[in-house]
């Protein structure tokens, strides 16, 4: 498929009925061809997890952490000192502020989110669940597009959720600091600093700042920072983009009980077998802890020891192995858009230097069409709407594209079909206008 | 200290007396000592977590299931099939009914409770919350005494605890039929059905088809047997003593939505990583997932084929191996008890075949006391009451005392101090009576 390099607005409807038979020939050979391609999935390819078989090897008989734990046995719920170094190096949080738990930092997520709900995120305080709103109900400020698992996660504990913009440097904070210095039901707010699901934008040095500041601008005087700093070190570029320090920033604002991060090593080392970090101020923590002797007698502290060998001080070096593999598929990605569609005025991308996504808006009204295009030639593409709560995309406009698990072919192919589902379901629009 | 061989029941004040001025000698010297012995910790030993190093050389490069799945990636919630396989070789479940988490049993309890509570255990059940109870409030069977943790639990998710007597045999069941013909408030039934914490009882093949039934007698029709299969394998004795199947017995009975059963390796390979198990109807799996898919993206897996590579087919072997460590300890106790306590009429205790505790029965209202004064030797003891929900112990009689984590030389140094607290404190309470 080779493109016009002018705007398809300004064709006329012959032009572009002529074009779209055109496509629609290769359209239908493609159907014929019953594909099986998928850009669902945000997960690392085999050949990033072979990066860390390395683990499987550093233990070798010696199960004793630094402070001499056996870490074999029950006990330690904060997690073994290098390891908790581990997460330093990762999330950029002092090591006695950082608790570790198993291989899921979503389940860190919601520990948190059932804390803060049901029990208090502090000694002492009222549950958000408790604190007096007219509605007992609660919500959570939710920039969008942003993960689905935030999402789900929230509504599952019927907490409500209130959309706002995400720019290129974080979220719309005008709009963030309007909701919440007025409403005091809106207890917290969702954020994916550094290569945000899924745009793959960085938040600015400033908006990290006045995120810092929140709480004081908040009325709920329990407002609370969701951090989920998922992709800190998942850099495509070398020295890679720096995300300031929220800790930093919350320490100047006096507001670090109001802060919690969280990381983990799911796409660093093994996706399904690694280890999770939460970092805080100490009451939070302390907090945390105390639910947390109710439901387990601790973590694995075996797999800890493992990542803290293998990883410590070497993650960065880990991490452009992982980027050697990732960057020609993102590049690919990017390069197919910018042929089959620059200029056309029909689709906008992003071009992430970092994370698991590429993010692909199209014209209002199409996401959910080109989603059923693709599926039809075999392309499995991430629901249309996904990216927003409750799957609810206002504009029908966003699609995720997740290039890191396909093989460089198959992402190729996946590419052309995406592209000209894009094209075909553009130009009836155009048409029909 | 020799004990004499009458009840000291039938001793006069004098001889008592005489006895008791004796044995506070003992007393002053163990204090001036300053021992540092500990019975609290129902751990395994070291050594019995060097018999699971192999685990560690099981992956050897090869990430690939049985079924193809490569571990180390996301996804693949109800486990691994020869990992489900291993949980049939301990839990006797099949392996369909069975699904896999993290290495916590008492997470997957948590989860259940939860479930249960606010979501329903079933599709489209009403959650115990909303079943329309007056007080709004719900409560579980708690035979005593019983596991502090599923106490604790019980009690954070605001759930009421309703005690009944723990027999040889089992719960009476009777009185647990009683409770719950009539109240519909009482939602389910805690047990530990093989070595009970703390006693050691195997329920009898009767109470294992009684149990069964108990979903037929209940006035709640969403009633739960939550079965804590804890120490299924931790057999000292060969052939083990065998535990009836609830899987059978609730087949027959046409009960198994409500048999939710639990267990894990963790007292078996390494106490704090290793994999846990559920086991239920597919009704009560498929909910649980749903639960599970909201909160995590998967469990460690990768652990889940150590596991079954390691373990798969050889339980009983492996097993045999710790009995090899733990029979002399538990033989060692009961020696003590009966060298020292026998026959005095002061003390009674349980000699049990598998698990990880002897469970002392003393004069009533000594159980704090002797805790006590053990302390002020050095020795710690499970506080008294841990037993019982919220810690009280009625009669203030009950001590659990934890053999597996001492070596033996503190182990008969602990005994000695022990009985030496049980005779003063008894002695002191015949005289005073």
């Amino acid at each position: 498929m080779t493109a016009l390099s002018r705007s398809w607005l300004q064709l006329n409807n012959d032009q572009r009925t002529a074009l779209a038979a055109k496509l629609r020939q290769s359209f239908t050979q493609l159907t014929s061809n019953r594909l099986s391609l998928d850009l669902t999935r945000g997960k690392p390819a085999a050949s990033q997890l072979t990066l860390a078989n390395g683990l499987d090897h550093q233990i070798d008989g010696d199960y004793t952490s630094r402070e001499g734990t056996d870490v074999r046995n029950y006990g330690g719920l904060r997690g073994i000192i290098e390891a908790r170094e581990l997460g330093r190096e990762i999330m950029d949080v002092p090591a006695t502020n950082i608790l570790i738990a198993g291989n899921s930092s979503l389940w860190l997520m919601h520990l948190t989110l059932e804390t803060a709900l049901r029990h208090g995120l502090w000694a002492g305080a009222t549950p958000w669940q408790q604190s007096g709103q007219a509605s007992g109900s609660v919500s959570l400020i939710t920039p969008v597009p942003g993960y689905d698992r935030h999402f789900s996660l929230t509504d599952s504990h019927g907490i409500g959720m209130r959309n706002v913009g995400l720019h290129d440097d974080g979220p719309d904070m005008a709009d963030v600091r309007k909701l919440i210095a007025s409403d005091a039901s809106i207890k917290g707010i969702w954020c994916v600093p550094k290569y945000a699901n899924p745009t793959g934008c960085i938040y600015s040095d400033q908006v990290v700042r006045e995120i810092a500041e929140l709480p004081k601008v908040a009325a709920a005087k329990d407002f609370v920072v969701l951090w989920d700093n998922a992709y800190a070190v998942h850099d495509l570029v070398f020295p890679p983009p720096r995300l300031a320090s929220l800790f930093e920033a919350a320490a100047k604002a006096g507001t670090q009980r109001h802060m919690v991060q969280f990381g983990s090593t799911s796409k660093i080392t093994f996706a399904g077998a690694g280890i999770s970090f939460v970092g805080s101020d100490e009451s939070v923590l302390k907090r945390l802890e105390e639910r947390i002797s109710l439901i387990t007698v601790g973590f694995d502290k075996l797999n800890q020891l493992r990542h803290a060998r293998f990883l410590g001080g070497r993650v960065e070096a880990h991490m452009q192995q992982h980027a050697a593999i990732l960057k020609p598929k993102f590049d690919l990605v990017v390069r197919k858009l910018e042929e089959d569609l620059g200029g056309l005025g029909i689709a906008t991308w992003t071009e992430p230097k970092g994370g698991y996504f590429v993010s692909l808006d199209v014209l209002p009204g199409l996401a959910k069409k080109i989603v059923a295009l693709a599926k039809e030639t075999g392309l499995a593409l991430t629901a249309a709407g996904a990216t927003f709560p409750y799957g609810r995309d206002p504009e029908d406009r966003n699609i995720r594209i997740a290039p890191t698990f396909a093989e460089t072919d198959a992402l190729e192919a996946a590419m052309d079909v995406l592209t000209l589902c894009v094209c075909l379901a553009s130009l009836d629009k155009l048409n029909a206008a």
